[in-house]
């Protein structure tokens, strides 16, 4: 895409309010614009990163055997009420009414609703397991929405729900999507996660993992023993595994998983006829990652003074192609864009002739695409661009047939 | 996929209240699920139709040149304020307040949070013409939602907005527009649909056109020249073109496009400074398209007593692969159905060993799958696999071999 046509416009300076280096650099690099209070539009560079993400969670949702669906944001009172939920949810559900008086609450979760679905649905031991999924809007009436996506009011989530006979079956479950969830991460360039045990909260069950990764900014923490690696959410002298000492970390929370149990089939009479002919509550889990929130991270982790450095998955591009050239000899650069193009690789072509190198340089170093490729009089004399990744200092000249093939064989 | 495992379990009945066709059929095939009043959830073989005219939807707009963005459902209330359409819209809005008692209303469209974005970021005749899209959720308080998908609360849009110098250039993509529709509704298997003049309503702008398609049930209505093919929605005794008779049709409108002028841009500020170095309002159009109802709408138009009969580019599988072999042969039909998956057609298999043929064949009939191929022991004895389309009373045997090549030249 030439850059001259690109919505998103970069700024000088980010919001007084931003606290957070992902905040400060989402905004500066109009990645994301805020409407309101913790509710944000995702701009054309931003909205192509939450793709990428939202893809590789679906591949991998996909793999685990899970079926995709949609459910609802507006969720009627009734359901809420069945497990006492309408009050007491934290954060509190957005509550409204229909034009006749009904009354829904905004879905910050569906466990209600896709409970509801499989009661209606699953008659037999026969049916189970099962695994349902959704990529969807959620909403939270956060009192103080913070840190850019890190702590946001309406914001897309995967979640995942299974359904099993037996708890067994379900904690089996449970381990193969912390490892989904691993792989998730490291796709999207996270390789240092932490699972740690974790409060089940207002979703409830009776086992919860988080997944953390470790940041300045973190507004939450863990003890991680410095010994064997493992970690802990409330304070000890020494790790209950290897009497190791324990260091406090800041983290941030990418993804929740939950071992439900009977919590909502038990409460909403969701049951299955066992090979004995039995009825018994429908064994549960759930699992979350929110997509904005995980983008915040990465970049959390992965920036410099100069801004955003995307890992290569889930970059808004693949490279990003500078002309330096003068005008009379752009279409020089035109030539090479629309080569580079039909080798389907996603390209950013900043084309715009009233922007200095300098410009230029700084806005694509704010932006963080993985490879930078500048094309000047210098460069095209010797056949060659300029190549630089983003995450280096390095810049070297290649031979315009041959970068397709270096990109490709760069880890 | 098997269909012993699809969460999807048609039924014998539909709701008493269902009134439409396509309404019947997707509840009854457990496409979608009523989870109230206008509000559906999408199961996994409604949630596959919607992605696949998701996929062409965005292909289209993306060959129109358009961005992709994602804008929040929350709309502060001070923005519709600005064009007065906090208590003017129709249907009216859905309103909340936040923990803090500040108003929100739910986006039904996106007029005004696309125009402040476009007013803080387009500045010079250099940034336009831009054309931003997105695929996103919408809520409309209905009176009375009716028709399953037909008339609801809560959908998936589409809505692109195009902001241009003048309104010749506007009136120019407008007719583009027009084109990429009757693209994608002839893709999604709707070959006759009418363009007709309509009211831009509460949207507002100059001019209006809403695409039509010609089902018995559509609760909309208007008048075809039999003559010349004109179509008007208001009486008129003979057509304004030709002069000769108009028919009064039931249809429904499947996509609804908008001329904005400066309606949007004037009254909020977005201005653009020309080529002689004047401020003027930038020049807008919106174009919308809901993926339920367009989905509902092929239903009323494709389908038989029998169910409902997808067209091949948005059907949720290719082939409904059924066995009716013994169990003790059963390792036959999964052979098959592996080698079917390895040439990447999508394919769902009916592996369920206690249902009947009769029962086999009339919920294939109901979902509505292009293609059913039927492998019995009379069959497998001459190597082959017993062909039917949805649409034709006529099987014929073929050689599994031969089989994705007879189906890839089948029109």
């Amino acid at each position: 895409m030439r850059q001259s046509q690109l919505f998103s416009k970069p700024k000088k300076e980010a919001p007084k309010e931003a606290e957070t280096i992902s905040h400060r650099l989402l905004v500066r690099a109009d990645f994301i614009d805020q409407l309101s209070s913790g509710v944000y539009s995702f701009l054309p560079l931003g909205k192509r990163v939450h793709d990428k993400i939202e893809k590789i969670i679906r591949e991998e949702m996909l793999n685990l055997g899970a079926q995709e669906i949609y459910l609802p944001v507006l969720i009627p009172k009734n359901l809420w009420q069945i497990t006492e939920r309408w009050e007491k949810i934290e954060p509190p559900l957005f509550k409204l009414k229909d034009i006749h008086g009904k009354e829904f609450g905004l879905g910050p979760t569906h466990e209600e609703v896709i409970t509801e679905l499989v009661r209606t649905r699953i008659k037999s031991y026969k049916d189970l397991p099962l695994y349902l999924f959704q990529i969807q809007s959620k909403f939270r009436n956060e009192m103080r929405p913070t840190g850019g996506l890190l702590r946001v009011r309406e914001f897309i989530m995967k979640d995942l729900y299974s359904f099993h006979q037996t708890k067994e079956d379900a904690l089996n479950f449970y381990q193969k999507v912390k490892n989904a969830y691993f792989k998730i991460f490291k796709r999207c360039g996270l390789k240092k996660v932490i699972c740690v045990e974790a409060e089940p909260g207002t979703i409830g069950g009776e086992l919860s993992h988080e997944f953390m990764v470790l940041a300045e900014n973190g507004e939450d923490s863990l003890f991680l023993c410095q010994k064997c690696g493992f970690a802990l959410k409330t304070e000890k002298n020494l790790c209950p595994k290897c009497r190791g000492k324990l260091e406090k970390k800041n983290c941030i929370e990418i993804g929740h998983i939950f071992y439900l149990g009977e919590k909502y089939s038990q409460a909403m009479g969701a049951n299955f006829i066992d090979k004995e002919g039995k009825k018994s509550p429908i064994i549960m889990g759930c699992y979350g990652i929110g997509i904005g929130r995980l983008m915040a991270s990465i970049v959390e982790v992965f920036h410099d003074q100069k801004g955003m450095i995307w890992p290569k998955e889930i970059a808004p591009f693949s490279i990003h192609l500078i002309s330096l050239l003068p005008s009379e000899k752009q279409n020089l650069a035109e030539k090479i864009y629309q080569d580079l193009k039909k080798r389907e690789i996603e390209i950013l072509y900043d084309d715009r002739p009233d922007k200095t190198a300098g410009e230029k340089f700084a806005e694509a170093d704010l932006i963080g695409i993985p490879y930078r490729v500048v094309m000047s009089g210098r460069t095209l004399k010797k056949g060659s661009v300029e190549l630089k990744r983003r995450d280096s200092y390095k810049t070297q000249l290649v031979k315009i047939q041959k970068l397709k093939e270096i990109l490709k064989n760069d880890k």
